[in-house]
Order: C-alpha cells, then sequence, then structure tokens
C-alpha cells in the first residue's frame, strides 16, 4: 500500500533494460552522444516541431533553470500559491535566478477550480506591477503545474487563458510538468496541443515519477529563446557527464507509448482509489481527482488505522480557502498512484475500508 | 582507442547489476531508505570514522557545494591556477557561493610538480588577505585537487603541509577528488590517510569517473560541520527523489574493493601507455604520469595521424610555466584511461607507434 | 501642497550646516575618522547599550544587507504582506540575500490594526515550516515595519509578543525603521524600549526621510552578531569612502532633539491633516494615522481636484483585507508629512476643503 | 602631509556651497527632480551625444552595476590583474553578477606599461575561451582602469587597441575612471577622446576623489544598451530618495571646469613630489606618475622617518613582475594628491628630504 508519492517506485522494466543495455562500450560525454542526438529527435517527433531539450537531474532543477533562462533584473513570476517552486523547492527558483521572486496568484475560490490558476486573478495582480514602476520590480514570466499539485488538470482552454494574459504583458508562459504524461491522458490530447499550441513557451518535462530513475527534460518549445542553456545549465552543475544514462532512460521511457500507458494506469487506479473513497464510510473527497492523486479527507483515527495497517501517504495542508471545509478532528490525506501501483495495492486499501 | 577521458566510459558490470537489482519495488524517497543509509554507513567504514555524506549528481556540484557550506562573504578560495574548479566548471563555484572568489596559487616551477600546489607560494598569497582588511576580501578555504588535473598525485606530506598553511588561517582544506580512487591506489595508503589524518576536512568523492553512471558524494569528515548542508543541497536542485539510484551504484562499486580495482587497472594502462610513448620516436613526456592521465608532447602531423588512425584523446593547454617547453611545431596531448580501457586498446596505440 | 512623501524634503538646517563645517580638511576613509567614532558612540548612548552600528546608502541596503547577515539556505523572512520589503525594494532583499524568501504574514483582519503583523498569524505561517522539512526551506527571520507603511505603529507589546514567537523558533527580530523616530515620539519611549528591551535585534535606523540628505544605519543590538558585516557592506558597495559627509549628516541629526523635534512636527502635522480630513464632506478615513502618514479615501473627482490645485500626493493601493470598504467610484490617497511640512501646507489644503 | 588616498580630502567649496544652496525646498524623490534632468543634460553636453546616466553611491557599485548590466551565464570580464575591481572591492563585481569571474590580464613586461593592460596578452587570454566550449565559461567584457592603479594612464592609441580586440569577439569595453579627469587632463583630450571615440561602452565616472562627498555615476555611451539598467540599481540598492544631493554635487563640479581644474592641481602636484623623490637620496621611482600617484621605492628606515614627521601614505604591493626590482630591506610606498593637496604639503615632504 505504497501510496506516499510516486517517487517511491523504482524503474519500469523497459527502462531499466535500457539502462543495462547501454552500460557497455565507449560513448562521447556531455549530451554528445548518439544515443544523447536521437533522444532528441524524438523529443522534436513528440512535439511535432523543432524543439530545444536540456537533460537536468531533478524537477526542481528543471524549474529554476527555466526561470534563469528568462530572468530579469527584480523579476517576478507569478505562479499559484501552492506551486510546487513555492512550497517545496527550498527556494532553488530564488537561488537560480539570484533573488527573483514567485508571486503568489489564487486559483478560483472553491473546489471546482483547487490548484488552478484564474486568469481572472493573474491579470489583476499583474496590474500590481505598472510598467517603468522599478520599486516593485518587473514581472517576467507565468508559471502554471500541470497536472497541478492538487491533482487537477487545466483545460486547454484554460491554458491558452492564461498565455493570453501573459502575452498581453510580453511574459513568457512555463508550464511545471513534474506530472506532464498523467495530465496529457487526462486530457487525451498531444503533447503538442497543451503546450505551443495553447501559448505554452518553456516546459519542465517530468519523467522520473512516470518511470524512470531520474530523468528531467527542460523544453524550450522555441529553441532560439534557449541559446544561453548551455551556459545556463554547466554554471548549475546539471551538465551530466555520462549523459547516456538519461538518454537511455527517455529512449526507453518514450519507445511504444511507454510513459503514455504509465500514466494512464496511475490515473486509472488513482480513479478507482477515489471510487473507493467516495463510497467509503467517513471519508469524504473534496474535488475528484483528475490525474493520479487522490486527497481524501476522514478522522484523525481513520487516518491513523490506515498507516497502522501499513498504508503509506502523507497528512496534507489544505488548499488554502478550503480550510473551513475539514472538521476540527478531520485531516486532509494524499494518496499518490504511479505506473507500479497495482490493483493488489488497491485491493488492500478497499479490504481496509 | 578511446582515450578522451575517463567518462567516455559507461558502468562496471557490477554497478549495471546492481541498478537493475535495485530496479523493483518501492522505498522511501529523498535520501532516506534503507539502501541509502546502508551505504552512509560504508562510507563511514571506508573512512574509518563517522562522516556526513551527501549524495550529489555531478562532481561540479560537489565542489560548488563544499565551497557553499563554508562560505564567507567577500570570500576567497586558494586553489591551484588550473584547477578544475577554474578552468572547467563555467563559474558554478562562483555561481552557488553567490560569487566567492577563486583565486589561483601556482605550483612549483619546473615539471617536478605540475599540477600541485606549492605550500610556500600558499603562504605567499595567504598574505595578500591581511585580517580585517575589508578590501581585499577574507580567505574562506583552500583547495586541492587529488589527482592533479596533470594526472599527478600530492603525496601525504604535501597535504599536510598545505593543509598546516590553511589551519594557521583557520581555514578548511577541501579535496576535489573526482579521481579519488586513482590518488588512493597510486600512493597505496588509505581514505583516512589521504584526508582526515593530512588534515582534509572537505572531500568531493567521484565515482562516475571510475565505473559509475552519476555518483558523486559530499563528504565531510567532521559531519558537525555539515548542518546546513540538507538545505544547501536541496536548495541547489541536488537532492534527488529516487535516491536509491545513486546508492545501488555506490553499494556495488564499493564493495569487493570494486572501486580500487578499477583505479589500479586504470593507472597501470596509463602507466603502460607512457612508457610506450617514452619510448617512441618524436614523442616526449614532459612529466610522469602518477595516476590515469597521460600527457605526451609530438608534432602536429603526429597527433594527426594519431587521430586519423581513429584515436580519441584531447589536445591540450600546456600547464603554466611549461609553455617554453613546447616546440613550435609541436602539441601536448591528453590520454585518459579507465576502468573500461583494455590491453587492446595499449595494443592499438602500440601498433601506431 | 508637497505630501507625496517625506523624501522629496531636502535636509534640516542643521543637517546643512554640519556637511558645511565638515567639508574641509583630510580625513581617513572608509568610517575610521574620528568623527565617524564620535557618532557611533553616540549611537550607543541613544541604544544605552554598546551596539555596532554601520552607515549605507538607503534603506533599501539597510534592509537588504540585515538579512544578508542573518540568511541561511532556503531562509525564509516573515514579514506583513505589505511591507516595504515586499513591495517597494525591487526584490533587493532576495538579491542581496542570494535568493532568501519573503513570506507574507497578514495583520489581524480589519481597520484596526492596519499594516501590522499579526503575533497568532505570524505564529500559524511557521507552522508551515517544521523543523528539519527540507522542502520549504528554513526560517531564518522574523521583520517589522515600525512606523508600518499604513503609518500606524506597533505598540511595545505587540512587539514583545512577535519577538516572543520568533524566539520560541531561535529567529531574530528584525525592524525597518526607515520612520524610526516617528513610531518613537508616537510611543513616547526610548530607543531602547522600542528595540533590545522589547526583543528587537537588528535595526534598519533611517534618517534620511526625517531630515537628511543620504543617512541610513544598520543597527546590530548585539555586536557579536555584526562580525561580518565589515565584510558584507563592502561586499554590497555600500561602503562610502569620504564616511564623514554620513557621520556629519547624524552628527546633527542626533543633537539637541533635532531627530525627535523632527518627527514630533511631521506627527502633528500629519494629525492636524488628519483632522481636517475627517471633517471633511465626502472624505474619510478607515483608521487614523498614528505617525506622519494620513490615507483619506475620496471620489475620483475629489482626488483630481485636489491635483489641479497643485496638492502633490499619491494614490494608493487598499491594505489587502480592506478592499471592499472603498467604493466603485472612491480612491485612497497617500498624505506624507516630514520636519519640511509647515502649517501653510496644511491650511492650503484646508482651504481646499 | 595627507597622501594616504584623494579620498581623504573633503569637498571642494563649489560643490559644499551647492549643497547647502540645494539643501530647502521640495523635489520629486529618485532621480526625477529638475537638476537631476539638468545634470544628465550636463552629461549629455560633455560627452558630446546623448548617454544614458546613472548616480551611484561608490566606485564599486558603478562597476559592479556595470558588469551586472553585461551580464552572461558563466561570464568572465577580463581585465587588468592588479585592477581595483579584483584586488579592492571585496568580491563586489561577483557577488552583484552572481558569480561572474574576473580573469586577470597581465601588462607588458617591466615599468614602461605598469598597470596597464597589454592588447597582445588579452588576445592571447580570450583564447583561452574558444567559442560555444561551456567548461570555460564565456567572456562577457573587458574593462580597464583609467587611470590606472599604478598612476599610468592608457593613450587613446592603447584604449582603441583593447576595443578592438574586445570588438572582434562581441564584447563590451568597460572603463572603471574612478580618476577618469585626472587621466583626461593628462591626456589633454575630450571625454568623447577618451570614451566612444575610442571604443568604450560604459564608463563609472568618478568625482567623489576629485572634489566630492559621494558622487558617481555610470555612464553608457549607448542608452539602448542600458534599458535594464533602472531595475538594476533599485535591486542593488543604488536608487538614493533624495537623488538631488548628489545632482548637486555634480552640478557645482562639472561647472565652470572645476573637476578638470581639480584634476589638473593633482597631477601638477603629483609632477612636483615625483621630482622631489627622483632627486632623492636614497629614493627611486619605478616608473614615472602620469596622473595623482607616485609610487616611491626607499628604505624601510627611510619610510619609517616619513611616518614619524607626520606623513600620511600607505605601503604598497609590488606589481607583479616588479618584485625583484624592489631590494631585500626596500619597500613601495604610495602618495597620492588631490584638489586638496596644497603646496604647503609638497614643501613639507621636500623639507623631509
Amino acid at each position: 500500500m505504497y501510496f506516499a508519492s510516486d517517487n517511491w517506485a523504482g524503474v519500469h522494466p523497459r527502462v531499466a533494460d535500457s539502462l543495462s543495455r547501454h552500460s557497455g562500450g565507449f560513448a562521447s560525454a556531455y549530451g554528445t552522444s548518439d544515443l544523447d542526438r536521437a533522444v532528441e529527435d524524438r523529443f522534436n517527433a513528440i512535439f511535432e516541431r523543432e524543439v530545444a531539450v536540456f537533460f537536468v537531474g531533478t524537477g526542481t532543477a528543471a524549474n529554476a533553470l527555466a526561470l534563469a533562462a528568462i530572468n530579469r533584473p527584480g523579476g517576478v513570476t507569478l505562479c499559484h500559491r501552492e506551486a510546487h517552486m513555492i512550497e517545496d523547492e527550498c527556494g532553488a527558483p530564488e537561488y537560480f535566478t539570484g533573488g527573483a521572486r514567485l508571486h503568489p496568484v489564487d486559483g478560483r475560490p472553491g473546489v471546482s477550480a483547487v490548484g488552478k490558476m484564474d486568469p481572472a486573478r493573474l491579470a489583476r495582480e499583474l496590474n500590481r506591477f505598472p510598467p517603468d514602476f522599478v520599486h516593485a520590480g518587473q514581472p517576467m514570466a507565468v508559471s502554471i503545474t500541470q497536472a497541478t499539485e492538487a491533482g487537477t488538470v487545466h483545460t486547454l482552454t484554460e491554458i491558452a487563458e492564461i498565455s493570453a494574459i501573459a502575452k498581453a504583458r510580453g511574459l513568457p508562459l512555463h508550464m511545471d510538468g513534474a506530472r506532464f504524461a498523467n495530465a496529457l491522458v487526462a486530457l487525451g490530447c498531444t503533447p503538442a496541443d497543451m503546450t505551443w499550441k495553447a501559448g505554452v513557451d518553456i516546459v519542465s518535462f517530468g519523467a522520473t515519477k512516470n518511470g524512470c530513475w531520474c530523468a528531467e527534460a527542460l523544453v524550450f518549445l522555441d529553441p532560439a529563446q534557449a541559446r544561453q542553456l548551455p551556459y545556463i545549465r554547466k554554471r548549475a552543475a546539471q551538465l551530466f557527464s555520462k549523459t547516456r544514462f538519461m538518454a537511455a532512460q527517455f529512449d526507453a521511457y518514450l519507445q511504444d507509448d511507454v510513459w503514455l500507458e504509465n500514466a494512464r494506469h496511475a490515473n486509472a487506479l488513482a480513479a478507482r482509489l477515489a471510487a473507493l473513497f467516495r463510497q467509503a464510510d467517513g471519508i469524504r473527497l473534496l474535488w475528484e481527482p483528475q490525474a493520479n492523486e487522490v486527497f481524501p479527507v476522514m478522522t484523525s483515527e481513520r487516518m491513523a488505522q490506515f498507516e497502522a495497517a501499513g498504508a503509506k501517504f502523507y497528512p496534507w495542508n489544505a488548499p488554502h480557502g478550503l480550510e473551513d471545509m475539514i472538521g476540527e478532528n478531520e485531516r486532509l490525506a494524499r494518496f499518490v498512484t504511479s505506473f507500479a501501483t497495482t490493483d493488489d495495492h488497491i485491493d488492500a486499501i478497499a479490504a481496509l475500508i
């Protein structure tokens, strides 16, 4: 019953095989091997255009270097109040940008859009930064998370609305795609649909949580905007020498729809889990999962029972604005599924309920 | 004939096996799994004391975070003029420290100590920073590379002398051990001898070049000095989620002397290669290799012949002070051996000569 | 009718005289002249203990260097949502700390405490940072503004409550005293009362707004905590060479209660202005001024009339939580008085009303 | 006998008067007053073209912000080995650029060009940075000091040669003009000649040492390159509120050739002093002063006699490469003259000799 995080899983067997297969022989280092090139081409194919791809070691690195690449003096990036960048990266975005600020934007009130940036509020917050008013600093980017930290997914229309507001101020739109694949299969669209066709400029493309060991990619939809990235990545200690170890992971991950199947599997099990919670006595869902994370509300006693039975999951802070929907003796919990979650894990939860 | 760098090799079969073996199942993330703990214990055993170990993704990260941990305002780290930190890390040490400076110290003149820091010159350079003279900044650390970028190795006495000078100014001594194992077997001493017994405080412990994919460790010999490291590493985007992928590499690497055998093998082949060059017509060695790098001087034509025959190696800048020992039509080259180099590669070079 | 800001004034005649008096002759530079020392002693006297004083050029520099001095990796400083640090310093605190974050804490709801940090909310926000939870970063300081950006003043009890919460987490308390003197005379207490006796550790001591050209001081109540400040200040380009020009300003400013008289004058005129607004038809005060800033609400037409008549002041954003108290056709304005404001200016406003 | 530094002087009487004159009344803040604008126009006139001017508080700030404005990831600025930026700014350039590096370039060997960058060596050092070789970082600027730290002055031809080499690599040329006026009158040319006509792009224009309290300007010869400067300056805590206090200094300084007369006076007295040293028994000049600094070599005893007699000056490190020209019992000293130095001071030295 491992639901603590999708990063408690190991790697998909085909990723493991690929690593073994590429472990021998010699290859040029620092991203210049044939395999590196082949994987870069695969990214072009997936995004249906020529993109610039940079492998990095962690999702935090991808996010932080994305911002470092588009930084401005006194720069401010607008993102959701509960974005991973703000809550869970120990200040890495600020550190790598030399002090750029993350400015929180809330979602719409209520549970209908938990975790998602509200275009109207984005527009309002941008008004706090009049052009040439040097004291407030200057907006440099908008960033959204897809799927969100709350397991919800921005629709293509929502992304396009946010992008339009950003573009009206000349700002690039970044997408933190630590769970890119989970969102993609939830929407049933193409990577092109979910990114450049909707106005996204830069993607942190995560593969680690969905079947790899350590494989993240920073993708610039317009390669011309990535000219300084080779230096930005090396300076950030994110240029690995034996890069084929990452390329080998991506190679297997992106072949034969492994990545999409993994995500579909995880999302489906999350839906099964949600159905269980919805029907259980004394357990509620404040909002419906759209990807691979489920957030049940239950009493502390119930939570302790789960834990005592060996279920691994985390208690979670209530999203801003929903604090009052959780009773005095209740807690919010987060259950995450992954490619490695099996029906057995869900059955075990069912048995507990 | 792959001699371009030891990072052109893949991974040792036992490292590959270990990764496969650990690829399934669930384990807690961010350095908290049982395997992570077991490998940390192994480091304690290797260093014969309790140390604080932090896995990071690249050698540049290890060096940069070491300095970030001991940084001071206006801080200056004294290192060899041709240290990797200065020449090959794209300013990462300065970036991660928010602008600390690397101050070059030369070695003794001549070929007898190429690549090695001269204690006398270290002392002289430190005098440029009188206590409380705010304009010059303040020394914060001394850093040496072991084995050096020139393939030489500081003796235990030399390390102790350098440490004594550093300690007299209250400065910690850092060792860039990207080729730690190669130096260790060259000296025939223990890790304890080469580090804390000789006055070293912090080690960048490299394993990538000597048989792993991506496995570097930042080792603080005194854990009390590493209290902020968990935050420093996370902020630097170097806290991997599925850390067992690194632990699995180290686990195999450090068992049954795999790491030492790999290094002995690489050093022995370098010695064989050096012997070939020494006896070859029209090829000279300015200094003798002590680890796994050999630097022959040859004519440009000769170099072109090697390249045409498929030998992979890099032309190299002459070490400072030795420029005049290389003739107008001559070039310096660097040949690196690794655990994966075979006698066949050396034989092929012999055939060319 | 100059009410745009207290920094539109020039300098007090005694400050001007002091500068003239010290403009000749030779004196050692970089804070080492006899006059520098004499002014440092005066700070000791004012604070009734030995303090460490560092002159800097701007209030932003004082705030940013205060944080740079107490910075930690992944560091987070908790301050009011509308603190000057967040709203008006173009990211300088983040920049000088290499990316430390400012975490907003609201005041109590309603107008009773506008601009002031609520101890209860401070405690709640600190709970978001569990010890050793590396992902969230770590609190490094609490900062309050005194007088606040809303022209209100924390009572000594409030400061002590905030300090107690900070101290319980081992955090220093910083006070942004850009309008230190205005708050001091409002409370009728001593500098010692308002700082170390209430648990304040570091003060940005502003004099520019209250009668100087360019005279700010960073004051550490415990000199032992300021050991790195000489390097921090020099590295930040805030060590002036001819420091006596700042010392000369402070010398006059702190003599014969010039600074306190200036602040009393400004506060008294603000009170007169507030009384006028309170009685005016169609003008309201949402809260009462406690120092030298008055925030009337009026219609846009009324505001335009004031401007057409030559009154200088700024429209102002509604404090968070009070947006709904301002009607559709209304605006909030900020009027600031200073030592240089005269009764004539107030009479002119009275005539307009 | 005050020869320690030109920053031991106070301010020129006309600068003092100007400050007094502007000390009353109200003016808009942050560089927007009429006086600010008038002084900016004067800079346009002096440079014979439209320039972008930014007042900052210290020469270190001007240098550091110049580099911050033209920074690149992994950026390297080439400057003289003994440039003020390297030796005397406590790492401010690295700090404000988030870790850009200063790469030392020597002058020509011997005393003929002490303190001056050698174009040939500049070209050679630039070759260490092949295009797109990410490991070494990338050159971002060349910086020269005029007059140099050794009191010498680059000729217009030398500046043009250096600029040509920089431009061939697409690099801007910065001039640290802490003693701009002293160099200008030494060359007998116009500000336009010494800057943009010779290929200089950015100037740190110093006035503090030559008659002001605290008045430095960062001048971009091409305003289009300065678009981010307002944010860069504010973020760096260098946007003063009552900027007219700086404008008032510049206003007097730049009128009626005050600045040029001050510099001529200082240079003339330095020449008189040099003549005295040249003829004195047991005192030597290794090179001739070209601006307002004189560097005699004398025995330690002689130096002690000067000090005992009340002469203020500093012992100085021998320039790199000239160490052997100073005997075992000898020391190098630095004597600096300024606008405030009088013939009496020189006569007193003559009497001592």
